[in-house]
């Protein structure tokens, strides 16, 4: 057979092993999830469950044994005959995923079991500005230290998920797309490098903040959504968005920057090179610069915060004022794409109903009246873990859906 | 086996039958993709080209043959010893597709074989406003004669596509989805059920609007384009958005209502019930709209088009602001889906350049400056025969990505 494909074009035989690979991984990902809702099941429930031939599912539940993903416990039910069924299981020590997420600020890591079981996390404050080749050092201190403080070994460790921040472009771990081969990239491949020599497994690599989308509808305020807006405010406003329960990355890796839409062509000026954007209206520096613009002392997010929960009347007006654009601005984005659920996160979202009533209300207002239930919108449940518990949910849904993560 | 998935949970039961179905759908498909990139395989060559077990691979070539989809050659080369090698091609005549557009005033139809190739189209005006079912005879009718005049036997069909004007609820094809039981879900049921019952065969609905982006993807101006973000310049203003390859279809089937986004909280009245809609600013009624207002008699969008071509300065001005309008609001959709290609397409589109170049002018000065790129804005290619095209091409994107056309 492979004499046969050596025949064919250059192409045909890329696309044919990138094909295959994918298939295996899928089916491979699929016979995980299906134990991992059902418990324990037998390789003829398991054939009946998840569709696959016979010929696949033995060869598969072979290879899944043999890497002690998946144990078999051979019972013989009282009275029956002939070889005893094997009942099929998920092997709790048997695969881990490692999320990690490098912000500017911080490096945080969770790790994940087969069972898609969160066992561990931590975060480690970095000094700013820090270069990415330290940050890489920190992130696999933490790692070793995690596992070493919960008692896991990290042989079976399965892959890493990397969530960075700024543009993460489809060719740093899309070898079938082509792209720009930016500093940005080189950089970005180098970190994949780093941590696929230390670790051992393919990395995958992603925006943080999209990935931190991607938690709220696995573990957060999103849970079982398939479509999904979601929007992070912080110092600067970032975002992602669900489609059908797979990430949207975007042509350049650039999709989810709700950060950067216009708000008006002529605003004030954004670090993006841009004028106007959401960012400059809503962001926790636009918000305290704001409110310091009208005479109010604020020193940063946090005592926006407090000055809020004590009903400041001016910083209230302004935090008002930035819902109401923020509102538009999404309701916007929900008319294109028509989400389940809309999910405000990041720091500056901890102003609570304040800020997310009057995003609520324009929302409503100004998506389709047909539709009677605008889309939700609601606080976000992971607060600053989400990028790297994102990173495991990448891991978990680029294998579910037969996108391999690298 | 059976007996085995009777013990399962009923959930589990529905999941597990829609699952098999589906991969049954989409391992055909890609067996029949493939035939038809290729030309002529043998069976060993399908087993290496698509990653399919040979099993599986076995069976379902069998079917295909059985069903005349696919036919077999058998020939022995020269000095071959044993069993001959059948070399497996698609039969042109062997399986056909039908997409039928039913418009407000026009039905359109268009009839593809089994390698993609649109093999007869054709169109219909109907009196406005027409009832459903009267819409549902002249589309019958058409496609008959349609078939009658090509010579085509409507015996191999295989799937029915309509695209209909509106939102196009997910539950009205999916029924793995909740959804609720409108009246407009009802008459999308109804004309399904129609259609199913004097074809035989399976039928999907979408959005007309939303599957002309789908074919401007296949056939059109975004050919090759994974992600894209279409508007359609009518009367009114409607759009799609492909991503991925896949249409966006939205949790309430309303995604891709570029038209409804709001420009201005306190624009003019739109006919959905809001304000300031992009539809009122650029939509044919209101560029005819507002030349009038500023004195120029305008018939109609021909109308427009012809002055834009005399260089009528006060009616480019208008078609010039509109453009500017509309470049603002899908620079902002942009941002946050980052496509590849934005296509503009529907009657109003053949004003051409003079609306084009500012809706690029702002695309380009309000998306990522950190991108050089921006995305590239066409007219489209497809123009009013992209609906019906659509119709067929989502069913065939239905079935390639599992998901499957009923
Ligand atoms: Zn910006
Ligand atoms: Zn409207």
């Amino acid at each position: 057979m492979s004499s046969t494909a050596e025949h064919g074009p250059p192409a045909a035989r890329g696309d044919r092993a990138a094909a295959l690979h994918r298939l295996r991984r899928s089916h491979e990902q699929i016979l995980l999830g299906t134990l991992a809702r059902h418990g324990t099941l037998s390789r003829a429930e398991l054939a009946t469950y998840t569709g696959l031939s016979r010929t696949t599912l033995f060869a598969i539940v072979a290879d899944l044994l043999a890497s002690q993903l998946v144990v078999e416990n051979t019972t013989r039910a009282a009275g029956q005959r002939g070889r005893p069924a094997g009942l099929l299981s998920l092997n709790p020590g048997g695969g881990l995923y490692v999320g990690i997420d490098m912000g500017r600020h911080r490096v945080r890591v969770a790790i994940a079991n087969v069972a898609h079981e969160v066992v561990a996390t931590g975060r480690h404050a970095l000094p700013a500005p820090s270069r990415w080749a330290d940050r890489a050092d920190v992130a696999i201190g933490l790692v070793e230290r995690l596992a070493d403080d919960a008692g896991i070994s990290l042989a079976p460790l399965r892959t890493v998920g990397l969530g960075l921040p700024g543009p993460v472009s489809a060719e740093v771990t899309d070898t079938d797309r082509k792209g720009s081969d930016s500093a940005r990239s080189r950089a970005q491949r180098g970190l994949v490098r780093t941590f696929h020599e230390r670790f051992g497994v393919p990395v995958s690599v992603d925006n943080n903040t999209r990935l931190a989308a991607l938690a709220e509808t696995t573990w957060g305020a999103a849970r079982g959504a398939r479509d999904v807006l979601y929007v992070r405010l912080s110092d600067g406003v970032g975002g992602g968005l669900v489609l059908g329960g797979q990430l949207v990355r975007g042509t350049r890796g650039a999709a989810g920057e709700v950060g950067h839409v216009t708000v008006d062509p002529d605003g004030p000026p954004c670090y993006c090179g841009g004028r106007g954007c959401l960012e400059t209206y809503v962001g926790g520096l636009a918000l305290v610069r704001e409110c310091r613009r009208r005479g109010t002392e604020v020193s940063d997010v946090d005592g926006l915060v407090q000055l809020v929960r004590d009903g400041d009347p001016a910083v209230c007006a302004v935090v008002a004022e930035a819902g109401r654009t923020l509102g538009v601005v999404l309701a916007g984005l929900a008319t294109e794409v028509d989400p389940e659920r809309i999910v405000v996160g990041g720091p500056v979202s901890a102003l609570g109903e304040p800020l997310l009533a009057p995003v609520r209300e324009a929302v409503a207002a100004l998506t389709l009246p047909a539709f009677p239930d605008p889309p939700p919108v609601v606080g976000s449940e992971l607060g600053d873990g989400g990028g790297a518990l994102g990173a495991i949910a990448g891991q978990m849904a680029a294998v579910e859906t037969g996108l391999a993560p690298n």
